[in-house]
């Protein structure tokens, strides 16, 4: 018998995007589906592309054995926390529950946390760092689309203390990223032909990115500048991270930068080290993560190029990962379709 | 014992899109690609989103039980004739076996066929068409990405000889249509923020088109103008077509139109009757034909409206689709992947 | 002394485009610019391209010689009317004076004409066609976007009774052409990578259509389809129009058609008869027309191609270039940019 | 009577900006252009947006007063220097005299100068640096597309001697930036929906950044990384730039630092300090370069933001800008157009 899923607020991007890959997942199969505003209506009403998903939109959640929610901040951890309670297992793709510190949750998301004890429970939902964690897992708390793209480019640097503390992260992302509630930010005729910076002031994600650096090698003290971008493109986030070697360790950046990375990711499904610069296409539909390592000699700089679908690795796609890992299934299960190229 | 295929010249996006389609076929293994000048490297090199797929490029195709043509044409006729004399089964992805009169060829292709006598043979692969056919075909002419779409969106009107035999094809194609070379047309700066018309003094694939329509009813004569547009997108065709109805079955167009249409393609997986109006987004991937069909009341018009993405239904998923129905497979085996939204 | 100009509702896209061509006029100066809303923000907080143009957005429009409104339909009839009353000259970029029958208003735009006696007097201000009527109009009721192209391209052939009556006239519009305001459909990810149809029970730019037509060959009762779709871009309309050459002028058509264009357009500075087949791009920013017409000799039908920067020729340049007719300024004063390609 | 300029290689994108600009330039006329290839073909028939410039393209240029080269480096050198040499002033858009030092060319350009001699006379055309020696020029090497909007974002930082030596300069530019040569890269389905970095062993355009940062503070030996990415859209580059502030000018960068950039480019036509974030679409088809300076206190580090037009501010512009200071005309002639927004 297959497992049951559920999505809470299927109506965004994430979560129809978690209707899609769930949809082709061998093992599971989705009952039910929320929406605020939506509810009533047929699932293929709202998404034409899920026609062959026959489910009705609902208010509330039906009976399941794993829950997806796809609410924006401080509504998830409402709607998450008593089905946390009746056992229910849950991954949680807002970012209610990626920060330890609940301090945190005020400074960056404007609202006090309802639930600080959980947060200790709750596990940083990167299967490439926490695997074991995830397995045994009731709450997992799904990586950011940034930080899923600059953690696993910075990892390896990271934890073998190549660097010095001083990271930079340029970000550039689709415009997805940003979901499907409408701004003018997102209208056509703004993001089309356009290239800006935003968050200069500090983004959201920043802390969850200097939260897990610090769990990777608690010898180094990050000071990480995340600068995002927006790109006319639907889907996609290239990151650009920038560290300066440390002057003891430039000969092994020269010679094995690429070595170290390959080692690191070795085994991992999702991940891969490329000879060539990647570009976000290459990853479209798909739960890839690229990630091309290059030591600049002329400065002794680590610059490390990743390249992930943000509505895929960066959430849908990470989110099944994760529960392929508590549920004991092939970690690939559901997401072995190639990217759609081009 | 998975089906052993090969595809000829896998470096061109109908190639590819062989390649990554039959990646996730459970029935077929992909063992032999050839592709002219890229022989010796491998697939990855050439497309790093197959990086998944172990395979070199060679100049010549390995033993195979179903070869894909994804020559251009002339070349691939010239390719193709000696694997069917050795009794290898041939999807031709060219146009070199579509049109049954060989006197088109030099009048539309600018050569002379070198094998009329195998057109006769030759099954058009328009499964919805021809199922029967395909299923004993040696050699299928998949159909061209503008002729798929017009034809499954005509073929109701046509076959119940609801319209008179003017019909107005405007189709809408995105850039992939016109494949991996390198042209002015297709360079990002020339193609992005456009649209234009072209082919106007008659496109390729007009022959086909009305080939096609006389054998859906041979009482009807049709008279059809055909206009392709280059958009500035990378996959999908999106075709207008009008044609006035009859007098005495304007009250038929009406009230049944619609169900007209429902009808005819009962059963079928891959088309599916819309009752909003499609984008070609929502078949991104996939291998849908999405219909809409209107009847405008002020001009006694029907205008019927259809969605492909020109690299899947319209090109390399139909071709799996014919393999499906030449080897028995389930027809949508390999093919079920939703469409990739947004 | 400078004409002094006036823009209500600054704030949509034919506003600010508005405002955008009148700095670069010699004999104009803007002096006020309303706005919704946004009364009391320096015109650049809103639009930072408009940075060289030191104004405030005010709620009430100050003294001017002309008056542009670019409000929404029935707002704008409400605000310019008693502009008109005090004999101010209005330019109406909305659709509240084009249609010479009120009753249409109701039937496509739901409401009631608030003055019905004004829309005799107010003129259709396509200027290849009434320009002398302009030149003395105290109310100008500049175009809509899609009726521009279409008119353009057709008028020849009506004015020649070179073709039946039935009219086919199939647009792909930019998605500017929807306005700044919000909507799912102009969401970056929702537009991009994607064609569709829309208004298939009738857009409101049809009645107007046909209200031309009929004015430039009261012999012929047009039977018009307007089908507008959408296409991800930004700026431009591509109209393709079909219609059957009547049986005793098709050895007009097929030598003539294109001198038949040239003639009627002889001495228009921005229309051109283009000898290839025209992209929207090659309008972009510019006040131009580019007109292909070509005759199908397969099946005896005019296919007549144009192409306009919907803000520009559909929008803002063309009621300069009315303003210009008013005044007795050089037509192409303001609008002598040439298009930004690529 | 107007001064007489001419192209050499107008069929390039860089080539028609210039066409199009000096069109509507009141001091200059444009009387000859060439082209390798496109000899005695009209201008129109390769760039039908320039239809109203009645030009022939021809092998060699006719007699001018000011020429502009768009030729590619090395070949540039070779038609300049006889030019030179007859008195004729030139602007040269190609990489040919902008580097001091010879031995740069062979490293970067793969090329042996052909006048070494010459290169210390040529002056570097970034009229915000180098004004009054460009207005005595007779030969003025317009900067890369990169180089100006980096140098321009870190000019006042270097100056003021606020940051360390090392600075990371993340650019992203549109396709426009590889020109109208056809390449892989630049074909629409590949550089669509996605982004990538490139030259990441050392882009051409890094000694050019370099040199002309030393030129600004000589007591600063800056060390530069420079990563280029390629952008899904036509037109702009957006560079985000990053250095540490020195420790003890923290203050100073905390509470002056817009001040800063405002004094710096204080007069400047072109250069605009924004309050908010730029995109580069509020640069499209003008000669704007806008700076948006941040200090983020989280870790003392200046981000630096520009955006400008490459084809524009980024080389036909500023030859432009250029030709107008050597000529003695007003800085903006011809160049006073507001940038074509959305």
């Amino acid at each position: 018998m297959k497992l049951k899923a559920g999505i809470i607020n299927v109506t965004g991007y994430a979560g129809s995007e978690l209707a899609r890959l769930l949809y082709s997942h061998p093992q599971v199969e989705l009952v039910s589906v929320t929406g605020r505003g939506a509810a009533g209506q047929k699932l293929t009403a709202v998404f034409p592309h899920l026609a062959d998903i026959d489910l009705t939109i609902t208010a509330e959640l039906d009976k399941v054995d794993i829950a997806f929610s796809a609410m924006p901040h401080k509504a998830s951890a409402e709607v998450i926390l008593p089905l946390v309670k009746q056992g229910i297992r849950v991954i949680d793709i807002s970012a209610d529950f990626r920060l330890k510190d609940a301090a945190e949750y005020p400074a960056w998301y404007d609202f006090t946390h309802p639930a600080p004890a959980v947060l200790k429970d709750a596990v940083y939902g990167l299967p490439e760092f926490h695997r074991s964690a995830i397995a045994k897992a009731k709450l997992v708390a799904n990586p950011g689309c940034y930080p899923t793209g600059a953690l696993l480019a910075l990892a390896p640097l990271v934890k073998e203390g190549l660097i010095y503390p001083d990271i930079i992260v340029d970000s550039k992302s689709g415009v997805s990223g940003s979901g499907r509630t409408l701004s003018l930010t997102a209208h056509y005729c703004e993001a089309s032909d356009s290239v800006s910076a935003y968050s200069l002031k500090g983004h959201r994600h920043l802390p969850e990115i200097v939260q897990e650096l610090k769990n990777i090698n608690t010898a180094l003290i990050p000071s990480v500048i995340f600068v995002p971008h927006l790109i006319p493109m639907t889907r996609g986030i290239l990151s650009t991270c920038y560290a300066k070697i440390k002057e003891d360790r430039l000969a092994v950046a020269r010679s094995e930068l690429k070595k170290i990375y390959q080692n690191y990711y070795k085994g991992e499904a999702f991940v891969r080290i490329t000879d060539q610069p990647p570009g976000t296409k290459q990853t479209w539909g798909s739960n890839f993560c690229l990630i091309h390592p290059v030591f600049d000699s002329r400065t002794g700089t680590a610059v490390i190029i990743s390249c992930i679908d943000n509505l895929v690795k960066g959430a849908a796609g990470q989110a099944i990962q994760n529960m392929n890992i508590m549920f004991g299934f092939p970690e690939k299960a559901g997401l072995e379709a190639l990217p759609v190229y081009p």
